[in-house]
């Protein structure tokens, strides 16, 4: 067979032994977060029939899913006519019933309504797997990633929403991490739309006011203007854009222009129940109400959520809200959720950025035993085991080759120490250690050794 | 949109949270085992290039691959006439570029031919990741399944061999199950073969072997005479398929009947070295030379390893072998391995089977607070937050609901404890903790809850 010059797809990443340490630390401390809220795990197959996926995404989203054609005759069902026409979007749900999943967000909601009766609800679920997107690859955008997802699906207590921002900042205290925590809700938004008697402006509105950071206030009324907004609903929104004081005084303010909008004023007062929350607990992220915060406008039904990081420019690092028909496109109506997800490459690149990950997360081999043949290896073969045994990740390296060698791997693997055992170490029944990075040497017998680990890794 | 029923492509599965806890359990003890010897982990992209899985696992294999549609207009390089010709194989190619990885292997070849500059060998990696076959599905076999391989590339050392048995040994003793590990050695076949003159016959003589359990000895030859083997050579067979004894004494057999063999007494001399390591130290696993053993032998060129649960009836739960070119398909030459892996969804079936399971893996909340309503959670929102920061997995029902259905949750959810805060406990500063499964109560205070848990969890 000729011989292939490896590589992978575009899009696709390989992730070293060094990566994943990484990636897991950031996992892991999510997870553990998580459980301490009670969420549990669940994971979806990666392919979901195309009829799951199709239509949820936008007609932009259908393009971009990845199609897995059919094994066997995939061309059983398709005629000749067909076939020469080259009609390509029927033509690939012909040949193709399944699809890789997209986000986690459908198959959840897919999930819950094929399970609902062995569901106890609320459900308060996570979920951390790949998706995969058929995106134009590009710096920071890939077409495999994880995504970390948790939410409660069935309860409209917001408590629930609470609990979210106490998570957010747990999982970014626990990561090191200054944040801001921007909420909005989309009650108060629609209440605005309707106020200036603009309702099916809302998603232009929103938009526009969006943009406010990037291209400030001129801009952003030209642009509602551009929209079709008259001057004078303008008008009215400039006191909007323009809030102003901490979270309550925006809150007041809103109240005041939004008194005669029903639902406007039932999001101003599920915000503030949720502000009243926040304030009597202690909280490691910044919380902010930000009527520009307008994402996933189009399922968000109430709080919306956006982490961004203090100290580096990135987008945000976490994001979410609550939707009140997630499952009815699987015929499961009124069943509201709320969530967020966790964007682990973005907070990848936070920690890398800042030198953040700590040491712990290199997750590698704590001690190497130098090699120096039979005899030795013999000897040292006990010991590993009960260093092992004492929870120590423990090498012998394979074989005896020079020292050289054998130090360079230790080093190019970053294990802090390495113990040699020679004919005198064997005599006297001790071990000398080597710390790799200082240099210092100590002989120690076993028992001091495990000890000496044992302080070492607290 | 047409309301659709849920359901997801046939040999798939979704994970619940309790099967995930199960699931999880067996993965964070093959982890934490791997890593006490000094593997790391990596992982490579669920698309792999065709070109890259293609030829690799035989016709049958290539069949079994599930392929992935190009995305854009994957028609643009076929003509009128190859459409209309049908040919399934060619067409799939033209149209899909890039495939679900088949298993773990291949993936890992072409990773360390790829990073070579980068790895440091002896590359002690490991690789917990899905892979799928367009498999038919059937009971225990599905399209999206794990494996867990562990393998060390770049070193001829047998001390490799000897540390995948403690490996196993570990990884099964703290999962609690008994088990026997059969070993057997490519050479030692393959000096069979050569001493009875029938050095093309191998894999006939192993296939038919490897059934002597199944369908015993007269059968077996049977089957070699089919087979086209001469009476003599069956006949000089018998001894060594009839070996009995310890290890050490079936070695001692063998190397009377290969001592004509240099391959033969090469693969004897191995499994000696591997079986003196081996009794230098404490194993909880039994390990028997078995030369019905005969997996993998397309590749494997030395030890074979099978892993079978003693007392549970399933095939093997663990398997591999040393290779001497697995990644010469992809031009990097004379690079040997040796690794294991293991068969996650059967560990799963036996430790259900023998109802093994500990309560640790249920992974669920510690305490769910009952919910009286706005006053009451006031008060608890500050408890919740010191017993998370002591580590207890903790939560607050969600809404005020009745008492019954609060439980309900608790109890459908597995959680042990609920606590309950109401006028009384809130006036004496004291929580009342109930034992959902013995139904006693105690009150106590937060310091004396922290210190119960801590100890409970232990």
């Amino acid at each position: 067979m000729a011989i292939q010059k490896p590589s992978i797809p575009k899009g696709t990443r390989d992730f070293s032994p060094e990566i994943m340490a990484k990636r897991n630390f950031i996992f892991d401390t999510i997870k553990s977060v998580f459980k301490l809220y009670g969420f549990q795990a669940i994971e979806t197959p990666a392919m979901e029939n195309l009829s799951t996926l199709l239509g949820k995404y936008g007609e932009e989203g259908d393009k971009l899913l990845f199609k897995v054609l059919n094994s066997g005759d995939f061309l059983s069902d398709v005629s000749e006519t067909e076939l020469s026409e080259r009609n390509l979007t029927k033509l690939s749900t012909q040949i193709c019933e399944k699809g890789l999943r997209y986000d986690l967000t459908v198959p959840f909601a897919r999930y819950v309504v094929q399970h609902r009766n062995d569901i106890q609800f609320p459900f308060k679920r996570y979920q951390i797997q790949p998706v995969w997107r058929a995106d134009r690859p590009q710096k920071g955008r890939y077409r495999e990633f994880y995504q970390c997802d948790v939410d409660v699906i069935g309860s409209n207590s917001l408590l629930n929403e609470v609990e979210l921002v106490q998570i957010i900042s747990d999982v970014f205290s626990k990561l090191g991490l200054n944040t801001i925590t921007k909420l909005n809700n989309r009650k108060i938004l629609s209440g605005i739309a309707e106020i200036i008697g603009q309702k099916d402006k809302i998603v232009d509105i929103t938009v526009a006011i969006d943009k406010l950071d990037k291209i400030g206030l001129e801009a952003v009324n030209k642009e509602l203007s551009e929209k079709g907004l008259p001057e004078n609903a303008i008008e009215q929104l400039q006191p909007i854009i323009n809030l102003s004081g901490n979270n309550y005084q925006k809150l007041d303010q809103l109240s005041q222009v939004l008194s005669q909008s029903e639902v406007g004023m039932k999001g101003i007062s599920e915000m503030r129940t949720i502000f009243d929350y926040l304030s009597a607990i202690e909280l490691n992220t910044e919380v902010e109400l930000d009527l520009t915060l307008a994402r996933g406008l189009n399922y968000y039904t109430g709080a919306i959520f956006e982490v961004k990081a203090k100290d580096y420019a990135i987008g945000s690092i976490c994001g979410g809200g609550r939707y009140d028909d997630l499952t009815g496109i699987f015929g499961l109506k009124d069943v509201s959720g709320v969530g967020v997800s966790f964007g682990a490459d973005r907070i990848f690149d936070v920690l890398s950025g800042l030198e953040q990950f700590p040491s712990s997360a290199q997750a590698t081999t704590d001690l190497l035993f130098v090699n120096f043949g039979a005899k030795e290896e013999a000897y040292i073969m006990p010991i590993l085991q009960k260093l092992r045994k004492a929870g120590i990740n423990t090498e012998l390296f394979p074989e005896s080759d020079k020292m050289k060698k054998q130090m360079t791997y230790a080093d190019k693997k970053s294990i802090p120490f390495v113990a040699i055992v020679g004919e005198n170490e064997m005599t006297q029944g001790t071990i000398s250690l080597k710390n790799m990075i200082s240099g210092e040497q100590n002989t120690m017998n076993l028992e001091e050794l495990i000890v000496f680990f044992k302080e070492n890794k607290k």
